[in-house]
């Protein structure tokens, strides 16, 4: 009998997030019933998006909150090693929404995926540029944002694992890419590593109001946002005409139990007849061959690199996880299962 | 030499407006220089839309910040009396936007319209349902909110100018249509009279998330928004998926000198995967005669009423427009000039 490994949700966060919110749970992986098939998971996948559902209270017509002492829900990739499914075999590689464990029981429903990897492309890239991050960003910029060559795109979290992607489509479509991240440093890699315009470090005494003020005078065509609050409402203030939001995520309002903050600027969005519109990249799953064709064809071409922070071993998944709500990791974050 | 009576902007409102703000001025009308041309005003649009405009440092990229001691802004229907301008004769009948005043020196630039009375319209529809509430609620609805039949519409401010068209042509459009208004007697007004399948008192002590809960209980698809702030923010947390939300106007946020009230339910829009955004009905000129077609077509085939408070006498512009303001009109609000 298999041994599973599971990181629970321990208890329910009431702000900030931390390591003492979950446990590691061992035990037997039971036998699967008619319909279901075992996946033994090589990544998972670390998404800031999923911190919300873990309040009280969150649910919503997309997740409902996570049960205590349940696995944390989350994306990841792993391979099917037994099957009491018709449509899914042994050496299947499958990309779904299970949770943070070594062995998931699936039956196929939340969003699994098969992957066909390529010789070529390495595994994790599959939860990464070719996985959610890169179809979120991929969907939302480019559906969403309907971005035209020389348009002003700003991308908040721009160091994160979407935003990180973002702006190099954003470049890609022949756009100019700011930035926006925490830290001196975190500018320095979105420049130089990712290729965005300029960077705004959202710590810097200048605030963030008055660097856009400076970098972009004409206002911002595209605001991708994955921030929310206070960050949202100040790029609202500095719309272009004909603006469009892509409201991918709110991190900085995740550790909130209660309302989340208010957003001041909805006038703008009448006078400068702008949009703003949310997205889930799962809504996009049937367009998703295409796009991972697309993506991939930039990366073997050098066009779009794929920054990744892999940390290995299921036990260290909260502390990565922490890390990255903290804004101390650079890029994708990903757990690999040793 | 012609007489003008004029109503000027007498004072800065720091709050809530009332008609102190407000002063008539008298003079002649100065000779036409060339390439203008003057205008007799036969009716005055009192539109809500304008307060905001009336704001110290309200300047934005549509309108600036009207002037003191000058006539105040606004949309206007009126006939060429005399003409330095090669493009405009004696007799034109014009839409435009000038000001609260008998006549009007133009030059053809402001949204200037030229119109072409049918005769079986009163000529008071072209502020109306052939002029900006209309081709408000029109292109509003019909292009930023996109209906499809059996939606559920919700309107604010839905006894107002443009409100009252929104909801008719929402049910011409096979959609079920509520209406927010203040007050019973106007609730029972927009269901009897406008054919608003039912109405939401926002003055009831039940409140209005409550109301929107019972009588939209799967949610909101189209919110056409003309209140902004609270009322935004609540109908904001009651989408359904896929929901748009057509913002026309912030009406209680006119009298705020400062920041408007935040909304908090962004989040709502990422996870219904929602919409919303900003237009200006002035956009759309090119369109105007195709939609002034549609909507006529509508009025005589009785589809569509066209409810107005019309106030004569150019001296009582400023009352009713504070009237409008606070509520205690129904439909548009126009002043005739005697």
């Amino acid at each position: 009998m298999r041994h599973n490994q599971q990181i629970l949700l321990a208890a329910r966060p009431l702000g900030h997030l931390d390591e003492g919110h979950f446990r590691l749970a061992e035990g037997p992986v039971p036998a699967l019933e008619a319909g279901q098939f075992l996946m033994e998971n090589k990544y998972l996948a670390l998404d800031a998006g999923f911190r919300q559902w873990m309040n009280a209270g969150a649910s919503d017509n997309y997740l409902s909150a996570m049960p205590l002492d349940a696995p944390v829900q989350s994306i990841v990739l792993g391979v099917v090693v037994e099957s009491r499914h018709p449509d899914y075999r042994e050496g299947d590689l499958l990309m779904g929404r299970t949770a943070w464990e070594r062995y998931s029981i699936a039956d196929g429903s939340d969003l699994m995926t098969r992957i066909e990897p390529a010789a070529d492309i390495p595994l994790h890239e599959y939860l990464c540029a070719l996985g959610p991050a890169g179809m979120t960003a991929y969907f939302g910029l480019l559906d969403i944002g309907q971005p035209r060559a020389g348009d002003e795109v700003l991308v908040s979290a721009a160091a994160g694992g979407v935003g990180a992607i973002v702006g190099q489509i954003a470049k890609i479509k022949g756009c100019r890419a700011v930035g926006i991240t925490g830290g001196e440093d975190k500018c320095a890699w979105i420049r130089e590593q990712l290729g965005y315009d300029a960077a705004i470090n959202h710590r810097a005494p200048a605030g963030v109001a008055a660097q856009i003020e400076a970098l972009l005078p004409n206002g911002i065509d595209i605001f991708f946002d994955n921030v929310g609050g206070a960050m949202l409402d100040t790029a609202m203030a500095h719309l272009a005409e004909r603006a469009r939001i892509v409201l991918c995520g709110a991190i900085s309002q995740y550790d909130t139990t209660g309302e989340h903050t208010g957003v001041h600027h909805m006038w703008e969005l009448i006078t400068k007849r702008a949009r703003a519109e949310g997205f889930m990249f799962s809504d996009y799953v049937d367009r998703y061959p295409a796009a991972m064709e697309e993506m991939a064809g930039w990366i073997r071409a050098g066009k779009l690199k794929s920054p990744v922070a892999i940390t290995t071993g299921i036990e260290h998944t909260a502390r990565a996880y922490c890390d990255m709500l903290d804004g101390r990791s650079l890029g994708k974050c990903l757990v690999k299962l040793d």
